[in-house]
């Protein structure tokens, strides 16, 4: 593997972990009242996009990101509208 | 500019526009109970790791997209930690 296809990795999965204990206190709480709604759809479509521009470029560090990142920022979006 | 540049530039904004709301809202309340302290602060190391990234591969989108979101995100966990 290349350097700078670690340092995608590296950079991937910061940037998905980083939702987690965001998606586990909000799951956990229910409390969305500081969170913007506006922000977490926004992002979720950002996402999807980037995902696609991933596969144009088939560049794996892309794609895997945004697949894994989705998977904790669209519950987050759904407590959001849920408990708002 | 080839149709996959355009696709990046428009992921790109989406997934920065986005924390647009969520830093004005934190800034505007100061409420910063719902927001993760350890979300924010591996999202900003990971967008410096994807700058770090983009610039290796001369990738504009990915280049613009993690400068401008840092804008943002660096407020709210400024926001976060002074606020807590």
């Amino acid at each position: 593997m290349k350097l700078v296809d670690f340092l995608g990795f590296f950079a991937a999965i910061l940037t998905t972990v980083a939702y987690i204990p965001q998606a586990l206190k909000t799951i956990r709480t229910r409390h969305t009242r500081d969170l913007s709604l506006a922000m977490y759809s926004v992002l979720n479509v950002g996402l999807v996009a980037w995902l696609v521009y991933g596969i144009f470029l088939v560049q794996w560090p892309i794609i895997f990101a945004n697949i894994v990142t989705l998977l904790f920022t669209l519950p987050i979006l759904y407590f959001k509208i849920k408990y708002k």
